[in-house]
């Protein structure tokens, strides 16, 4: 642990079978306005909605709906949740779905106390100082978002997705994680879901070339998560596997695998931009790049991809160079986004090659990758992936 | 994660070198009163004394000592710390040492509410419901104690040393660990916390026949820590190798990498018992009794002291039976033992022959262990472990 840092997650997480049943004592901590805040509706089909209404009326909660959050959160639906909160002196804000509601519900319950948030938190990166309280209970894994702070958000007009980081203030108080939540989600948002949790896995460990703690917990998840992820396609109501998964997705992202290090992030980058301009399924966006853009930098961090083929995906080492282990980590990599039905074109994402460029240069730039990108790497990293 | 589980852990860690600097900002959240809880006076030769107390003064606190918390502190020292508690309006415990002392000052945070500590707390096992906050600057690592909620007091009138988890009350509510503070505790120490660290993490491991994530964290600290300790031998100054240590022993107990697990802590029960009739370090006793515990458990849970061979020690399972696979990890744990230069045998441990049925008759019975003790099969445990 070369690097200093400071640790803090306040969330009370209740995981496991029927454990929305731990909604009702939370809530006794809270006042009687609560903001409901939920997507497309999913929830009313497998009564989530009713379970939860029926905890919020016998605790004699006032419920306000802030419904329709889309994949991809946009600014205008923040502040669309923003007045809400100020007509109705929201006491509560509960996320009810993935990572776009709870994101949202994050953006929203942060903006509420200041003028501008797009200029305060996502150009200024400003923390946030007064927040209302958000809770979650989460019904599809993948972004994280129910155990840190940070929140995904995009502007329309700009054609710009951007993450932030709003600190302690922001992060749920508590969220209620039960496997048995996402079983109807879709065999291909599953995917997408255990592609955006291996890509945050990754992000954290292709960086620095120290002897990290955090970088066994992360072999440790990922191999973990390639088990499951096995067991979850042939079965998607294996309670194990999804439970491995659900647990894997929150610690991928609750900021404890990273500290101490310097991580990427540049694949995320990249493909915030093509969700920008192709509103795709975020995990599959990372699905689609990411084993080029890792066979673009390898040799800049061939110790750590040596090591991720072995540890990882038990690549065998005897009689092979550094660099062939290392290539053949990455075909298993390539293997298991097959083997996993997930997207490997970008073309089947909708991206036209007209937009290719236009994505290049609006992706920002990561300074801590092991090969600091230029827009013309971008753009040869999209061209290869653009048919797959 | 097949079994629900709660999980919360609010304690704030700040890490690395010069973390003590954040103390200053700490304070502010707490009245004039400190009562500073530290041990036999090595603070006082290193200089973190001085350090700490520049930063109290600098921010104008009225600093009461209570000093000389001795190793497996006893419930006589607990209450003279619950006096001055109750004497001096103490607002923070600030507690600068091992997990002694650390243990000592959460014993006492929760004990200045309830009229009989003992009773409440270790008899009915009750949680606390109202503490005194306690902070740590962290100066020997093995415990866990600085981001847990959980206290180890010994009765000496019994003879009964034994632990107690308090609930989130009593969780540091901050916790500083500077690597450097361990450079002057002396390698016997260091090899004693190690080892205890070891214990937690097989503690936790060797339990459940589930393919549960928590297992695939353990193996990594386990990986991590055996490949510090090497590199922390030959050089106690070896920064990355100290901080990686301290950070693994946090993570070892802090209740994270036993979530949704059962879990064993026989070995923890034994040598509790040991270290009430011969005062003698924790870890040497765990690492002392070790071997001969799974030895004696090893087939009732073949599968799991498989993985732990190959995945912990990198045994190379081809060609050979599951049964050889796994004595071959468990005599990869007596090198790691011998080879850290602990202890193998009570009689160094200043057991006599007689003290061992006390011993045996006196160790809590663990139920979720692969094999559930007798009386008999302790003494037996014991017994191979006198001469080692």
């Amino acid at each position: 642990m070369k690097g200093n840092f400071t640790f803090y997650n306040p969330t009370k997480i209740y995981f496991g079978l029927n454990s929305v049943g731990n909604l009702k004592y939370e809530l006794d901590n809270y006042g009687p306005n609560i903001l409901l805040a939920y997507g497309g509706g999913s929830i009313k089909k497998n009564g989530i909605y009713d379970k939860v209404m029926e905890i919020l009326e016998s605790k004699e909660k006032k419920v306000f709906e802030f419904k329709d959050i889309m994949p991809n959160p946009t600014l205008a639906k923040l502040l669309e949740g923003r007045s809400l909160c100020l007509e109705n002196n929201i006491d509560l804000i509960l996320a009810v779905g993935g990572g776009s509601v709870i994101d949202c519900a994050k953006g929203v319950s942060a903006s509420v106390f200041v003028d501008d948030p797009w200029e305060e938190f996502w150009l200024l990166n400003k923390p946030a100082t007064k927040a209302i309280p958000v809770g979650a209970i989460l019904t599809m894994v993948g972004t994280g978002s129910e155990m840190n702070g940070g929140s995904v958000i995009t502007n329309e007009e700009e054609k710009k997705k951007k993450g932030h980081v709003f600190g302690p203030n922001v992060f749920p108080r508590f969220s209620i994680l039960d496997p048995t939540y996402t079983y109807t989600v879709s065999k291909y948002q599953m995917c997408s879901g255990i592609f955006d949790i291996f890509s945050h896995l990754m992000e954290q460990y292709f960086s620095g070339d120290d002897d990290n703690v955090s970088d066994y917990l992360i072999e440790g998840l990922m191999k973990s998560l390639i088990n499951s992820t096995k067991l979850a396609l042939k079965n998607p109501k294996d309670y194990e596997a999804r439970s491995n998964i659900m647990w894997i997705s929150t610690l991928a992202l609750n900021t404890l695998v990273g500290l101490g290090k310097d991580q990427d992030w540049e694949v995320h980058s990249i493909e915030h931009q093509i969700s920008a301009y192709t509103n795709c399924s975020h995990g599959m966006g990372l699905s689609v790049i990411s084993p080029a853009y890792y066979r673009h930098i390898y040799k800049y961090g061939l110790g750590k991809f040596y090591r991720f083929a072995v540890n990882v995906f038990e690549v065998n080492p005897l009689g092979k160079s550094v660099d062939d282990v290392a290539k053949e980590g990455l075909n298993c990599l390539t293997e298991f986004i097959k083997d996993s039905d997930m997207v490997t074109n970008l073309k089947e994402l909708g991206c036209t090659k007209d937009m290719l460029i236009k994505i290049a240069v609006s992706s920002d730039i990561e300074q801590t990758s092991y090969k600091v990108m230029t827009a013309d790497e971008i753009y040869e990293i999209l061209l290869e992936s653009f048919e797959g």
